[in-house]
């Protein structure tokens, strides 16, 4: 955060005559009874419909046979269906559907399994299951900050010790990922969300993605969990470009040390999508002995719908594009009112992402909290302070998660508008506390 | 099994010319080239086809949107659709939605969640996780036999020892059971299939489900896993009646002992059905407090989609009754055959249930490896030997689970035909052995 503000210098009674003033400004918002939301990343209600031929395509029992034979209405398939392999392959740059299993709805559910395989059975055979580790042994992860609430929280239910990685424009500070990850036999794992990460919208350099593809871990079972979750979320015509970091770990080898997580529920149905997991063959044969005790396979008709209504690596960035229409002046309209209201006052600084479902807002320390809660008060839900790190615990209290793909174009200038006052009103009430 | 049999009396020579005269017809059976499979419960074609409606009927945006206002293709709904909850509630006899959890496409997936959170996080509030349990402590589970392979493996796979228990056509041996559960801290579960058990096809009686309700567990977090799979598959008109233990525990005020686990996998689509657990609203809360954390969650537009198709309990009967129509012809070609083929030689037993997917044949001691291996040189597939027992291993090596369901009348027919000279001919060479 910069030092000096367009409040720095301002006195006990100017601050009392400003808080004043917004606190008018504040009354009048309260007024309108606002309900906006931008606490979750959530498609709009014209995002969703860009799917709805998918409800009522023509989808007839012919369509339910998969190309290697299998009818898809009855058991079997548990890698997933032959058309849905081949989706995800040529999505993520795989070289085979062997190295691709496609699941049900949520890669969630895949990423927590994998935790949960980990504790109970071990990463891979002849891994000590992580439940068994006591002491300075139990599993760590490392946590870029800010991240994705929903990772921390699988860590945290399973009592998985996380440490909190400073998150770069280009990516997790990989001095810092390497020197415990080559050092700490205890750390299996980091979070990544490579592209359009969330909260900040970042995507790793080439570098960066270079780097993690060189770690050499201390932990046999150690694992890269890439949650690629804005793979062709793109916010501009041409995107940011990751590097495909499986292929890197190819080059040397070491392609046992990722699982790639991706999902359509960004793509097609939020509550209806299907998710697919990425890994070496060896990582998957191990993990498809396991799961093939869990379930008889995925629900492989909706794996057909979405073979039949994406096509191909073309079809998914066609209707990506019609995403992209409705979203870019989302992002824009929550931009130009940050920029409106913030413009030289050096209060707050906001990234802008080429991609994703959110932007991180930093406002002053110690700020972050009162002014979500504000701004609550008001009928503006935020995700709630703290959410973006581990434990809840933001050490600057500084960071908000912005996700403006739910409203409108004029609810999201109205709420960054509201938003702002509540960061201005709880800077100065911060300030006034402390003199 | 029986003493005395057709085989009984024959001394070395008669033996070895009834050898003769079986394997003359084995290779009759061989030279036909069969491939029969009867091996696991899949739906046969006819089946699945009775709910291609699915795939094609109107369903539109309107039909996504849940009674209580959700938009289904959307996130959120971690508890199930409104109307996917009803529907279950009606099946079960639960007294409120509260009381249901609507899932993904497999019950088996909802069954290996639990105790794979019982293993890392405990059943419930306070109690110790299973993993954490050290020499005799270690969890175990209770295992009617012969019982349904996948309950076994998920134990095996999670290292709980299992515990034979002997099945009656009412039952388990519910002495035996509550001996061990009213004694043993360490008896955590015990596997049912209450209606047309897996493999006997038996359901069990009035006073064995009020027994189970009666019981009063060694340990706090025992819990009945009770895998409805058949609520609905009968094969005759009005079917078996199961009492409702959920009720029957809620009369004592016991009802967190259960977990009621049912799906549509073979109602609609096996591949593409979707899975409901009953349990107490206290159970209910603790358990969807976890999977919050596991997924969003489930696909809701499938749930939107069988509640659409299927309508109610009413609607479910009428669906069922055309499976009858399809099914009955099948159980009653195994019974007939085997009835031909048996009838008075005291060689096998068999059930012959009013429902579900399967039937038990009991062949003489040391037998059923012999005779499935024999089958399947034939072309006949049979689920392998040992299947239907923890560990795979049949302490008697004699009773072989027939799946009747998928191969025609005619090809069941032939099957039969085929497996019981492979039982003869099994039995004939094992008494030469012993000769």
């Amino acid at each position: 955060m910069p030092e000096k503000n367009i409040y720095s210098s301002f006195d006990k009674n100017q601050l009392l005559e400003e808080k004043q003033k917004l606190t008018e400004k504040y009354n009048e918002f309260k007024a309108k009874n606002l309900k906006l939301n931008m606490m979750r990343g959530v498609p709009c209600k014209e995002q969703l419909d860009l799917s709805n031929d998918m409800l009522t395509m023509d989808f007839h029992e012919i369509h339910s046979i998969a190309k290697d034979g299998g009818d898809c209405r009855s058991y079997g398939g548990l890698m997933g269906t032959f058309e849905a392999r081949e989706l995800f392959r040529d999505l993520t740059g795989a070289d085979n559907i062997e190295e691709i299993m496609v699941f049900g709805n949520a890669s969630l559910n895949i990423m927590y399994d994998s935790i949960a395989r980990s504790m109970i059975l071990g990463v891979c055979e002849g891994a000590t299951p992580w439940c068994k580790l006591e002491g300075s042994k139990k599993a760590k992860f490392l946590c870029p900050v800010p991240g994705y609430d929903r990772h921390f929280a699988i860590c945290e239910l399973f009592g998985i010790e996380m440490i909190n990685i400073k998150m770069n424009p280009d990516g997790p500070d990989m001095d810092e990922v390497e020197k415990l990850v080559n050092t700490d036999p205890s750390v299996k794992g980091i979070w990544c969300v490579p592209k359009y990460s969330n909260p900040d919208g970042f995507t790793y350099s080439d570098e960066v993605v270079k780097r993690f593809a060189d770690l050499s871990p201390a932990a046999d079972d150690f694992r890269i969990y890439w949650d690629n979750a804005y793979m062709v979320h793109d916010l501009t015509e041409n995107g940011d470009n990751l590097l495909d970091i499986f292929a890197e770990l190819k080059k040397s080898k070491k392609e046992d040390m990722v699982y790639i997580f991706m999902s359509t529920s960004k793509i097609t149905f939020a509550g209806g999508g299907i998710s697919a997991l990425c890994a070496s063959e060896k990582n998957i044969k191990y993990i498809s002995s396991k799961v093939s005790i869990q379930t008889i396979g995925p629900d492989k008709i909706n794996q057909m719908r979405h073979a039949l209504f994406l096509k191909d690596k073309a079809g998914v960035k066609a209707h990506m594009d019609k995403h992209r229409e409705i979203l870019k002046p989302k992002f824009d309209a929550v931009n130009a009112g940050l920029e409106k209201n913030f413009s030289g006052t050096n209060l707050a600084g906001w990234t802008n992402p080429n991609g994703g479902y959110f932007l991180s807002l930093f406002v002053p320390e110690n700020c972050a909290k009162r002014t979500i809660n504000l701004a609550a008060d008001l009928g503006v839900a935020l995700t709630p302070a703290g959410s973006t790190y581990p434990y809840k615990k933001d050490p600057r209290d500084s960071n908000i998660r912005i996700a403006p793909t739910f409203p409108s174009v004029s609810e999201l200038t109205q709420a960054v508008d509201a938003l702002s006052v509540c960061v201005k009103l709880a800077y100065v009430k911060t300030l006034m506390d402390s003199i």
